[in-house]
């Protein structure tokens, strides 16, 4: 053994992560944690549970909880962590499988192997924990508290004895989530390379895009992309492939619309893909014509989603509230769309009853890190979520003022939606806005969605997705140029 | 609307599943439900819940829970059916989802889009659930047992008013369960499409195996084949591709154990891989060598195992019974082992004391159908699991007699398990029988599985698996010769 060989993680020819990221992780949790008030007792942490689906015999195969990664960034289910605020002593519990199973799951690894993979100060059994937690010099911190973007609440870690003790379920979950939000500089170089394996996934698949296709192939070649070349066994979401109308849909793709199409040469393919590389997560979106030249009409409303993009990324630094890159976008689409004759009037007045909304119903872009929708997005002591009805500004996945180390992805969009549109027409509001003999021409051309991740730096931002983003650069690449140029004259 | 255009689901261009083949399961289902006396009443089924990863935004990508596809064939989660066990009509129950998701989940589906698209006779809203269910003209007929496999119990149905009806939950299970083990003709086509794809994906990884790569990159190039080309989003299991010393580790692949390893010229590369189309599955082993031509230890184990999947695969028929086919593999193995000197002594001996599990921990194979591990294998009245320790007979999946219209694995394999070997060197009653010698050659060999999914006929059995085999086809295919081969001369 060479004990200077430092532990990491890597699969295949995928980038290489040292766990010394986790050890930062877990002192940046210290030091948050000492800020509070809480400099003694012990954080305890619930690693993710192997699951069956229904009552089979089928393991959904298991991917790490994203807190329990993020702390201790350890492979296998069913776990448990504690760290010592006193001390920093992380200590890191397995579970203790018998022998009898070795035929099927492989040896148990040691406990000192574990230790040596994961770089923690001590391995023990999960049954050991409640004497751990037991001979705590102060409170047990347990992650108790609800995801904003679901709804839905975390899984505290139980032991027994635990009733016992002194237990402070409020603190830690603001704390930590907190910490995920602002990425370390170790953290930043994963995120650059899960979205650059993911944006060579994506030059892959387009220059792969052809009528006749089935949208689902475009998935399973971007899938087959990222992990028989980057290592990425999971993706960050389910593929959206949304081609034609289907690009209308956001979220397109799922079980009930599982990218069945077969491509058109007249649809745009608006592709939502994001790899996946030891929990850290990118999101991407293309979207590309089918026939390899955009028409007219689709180079007109792609341009206006590329024109927003740039807008806000030309403005993006930190100080900036996320909701004004909102507002910047929207004005950005409604600009373009009165322009262009889809929109009439006056782009103030169309502000002032929120028109924006009928193309872009969603947020902006949303943080971006261990969750695809990463977690911290409305914390208390930090700007709460605006209510200007049920589309748009509602919908950002997070209102604060950007800082340094944040990442986020940058997703505008504008889509023709049947149901907002007849909201639109049914609108004293916002129908004198629409140019209805312009606007039915797009009934069906279903949407244009731009997404970026782009980490914020001191002065402004780096964008780690290199895909063809103009119309010359995406109708080059599918027509089989070199990408990235050799040499790039674009800022991002 | 052409009326006589059938219903059906395919994805790509994958299998056209008619959904007579689910009309034909509900009229087999009432009619064993009758044979039992339940001539009245109402069969109660609840849906797959979709599911969120811990308490993330990410949905876990949703795969219908399997009897309620065996029964209705309704890709969509979180809805209900019903089933009149006096008039046959079925109905169906979908969320009634507000108009507020429409731009992000797409339009949802009239009712009568639903009706025609899986051919039930009603659909309704699951609000409405309640109110049929308290019109039932008998009991309600609820699903509630326990998987034998996983040991976890199903999801009952539970709807408002349940308490005031009469349930029945004892009779559905098993009567539901029993006919799923018996595949009707359409259903066969469908498993024999599934395991021709999967047996095309198999041929097409064991063209690219070369040393240098990694295990995951096989998983990679198997996923993307099936979906690719067959319509297979998911596949029936995690893919397990144990290569080299992994071979010997029967459930390699999962989280703990990624298929993470260099491939070696001097290893097997066992490949134990399934696709899965509309919840019907497949489960293939191939074991190669990675250099591409088997060394002749390599052969000598690799033609073990394959005396052994032909002596069970002549045996076949109905009325031979499972575990004779498990002992019929187990001998085979044992005199193969014996014929070249890695055991000694007289094989009825080693019978006796059980030697094969030392070598065959595992059962011979099981049913598949929904799951890859299908139910049915222990009912009341079938015979009950045997228990000669805790390896070999104990973890057969099933006891039955064979029937026409069953599928199952044949999946014999000899490995080299380092705790088994320590086993049979400490028990008295194995050790004489051990070479170790020639054994401890083998220490870091693996093992070898082969695994064919087949069905069984009036007479025999019908071979859905169709990969090379012999030691002459693997060595050609993986030079490149055709396969499947112009003239095939194989009996299966
Ligand atoms: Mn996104
Ligand atoms: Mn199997």
């Amino acid at each position: 053994d060479n004990k200077d060989e430092e532990a990491f993680f890597k699969l295949g020819d995928g980038f290489k992560v040292s766990m010394k990221m986790h050890a930062e992780n877990r002192q940046r949790l210290i030091k948050a944690m000492h800020e509070k008030g809480a400099k003694t007792g012990t954080i305890v942490l619930k690693g993710g549970e192997s699951l069956m689906r229904n009552d089979t015999d089928f393991e959904i195969i298991f991917r790490q909880e994203s807190y329990f990664n993020w702390v201790f960034g350890v492979m296998e289910p069913d776990g448990f962590g504690t760290l010592s605020l006193s001390t920093g002593k992380a200590t890191l519990f397995v579970p203790n499988v018998p022998i009898e199973n070795e035929p099927w799951i492989g040896k148990m690894k040691p406990r000192e192997d574990f230790k040596k993979q994961y770089e923690v100060d001590d391995v023990l059994f999960n049954e050991d924990l409640p004497q751990v937690a037991s001979a705590s010099d102060g409170p047990i911190y347990i992650l108790d508290g609800v995801n904003t973007d679901s709804g839905s609440r975390s899984s505290p870690a139980e032991f027994d004895g635990m009733d016992k003790l002194t237990v402070d379920k409020t603190t830690l979950y603001s704390v930590i989530a907190n910490c995920r939000v602002i990425k370390s500089a170790l953290e930043l170089e994963l995120m650059r390379y899960v979205s650059d394996i993911s944006s060579k996934a994506h030059v892959a698949v387009m220059r792969k895009v052809k009528a006749g296709m089935f949208e689902f192939q475009l998935e399973a070649d971007f899938l087959h992309y990222i992990y028989f070349y980057g290592g990425c066994r999971h993706s960050a979401y389910t593929c959206i492939c949304g081609c034609g109308p289907n690009a209308g849909t956001l979220h397109y793709g799922h079980a009930g619309a599982p990218n069945t199409r077969i491509l058109k040469s007249t649809d745009i393919a608006l592709l939502d893909m994001g790899g996946e590389y030891h929990c850290y997560t990118s999101d991407i979106t293309i979207s590309v014509p089918v026939s390899g030249k955009f028409t007219p009409n689709q180079k007109m409303i792609y341009e206006g989603v590329l024109n927003s993009v740039r807008a806000v990324e030309e403005a993006m630094k930190p100080g900036i509230e996320w909701p004004e890159m909102h507002r910047l976008a929207s004005r950005k689409i409604l600009e373009h769309l009165t322009t262009h004759g889809l929109l009439q009037g006056n782009v103030d007045d169309m502000v002032k009853v929120n028109l924006a909304k009928v193309f872009l119903p969603c947020g902006l872009g949303h943080l971006i890190g261990c969750d695809y929708h990463d977690v911290g997005g409305y914390l208390p002591g930090y700007p709460e979520r605006i209510d200007e009805g049920p589309y748009g500004i509602k919908k950002l996945r997070t209102a604060r003022t950007l800082e340094k180390g944040m990442v986020l992805t940058v997703e505008p969009g504008i889509y023709f939606i049947d149901s907002l549109l007849t909201m639109a027409k049914n609108d004293p509001n916002l129908n004198p806005f629409m140019v209805w003999d312009e606007l039915d021409k797009f009934r069906t051309f279903g949407g244009v969605r731009i997404e970026d991740v782009v980490a914020v730096t001191d002065s402004g931002i780096e964008n780690y997705t290199l895909v063809p983003r103009t119309v010359t650069e995406i109708e080059d690449v599918m027509a089989g140029k070199q990408w990235p140029p050799a040499t790039d004259e674009g800022k991002w």
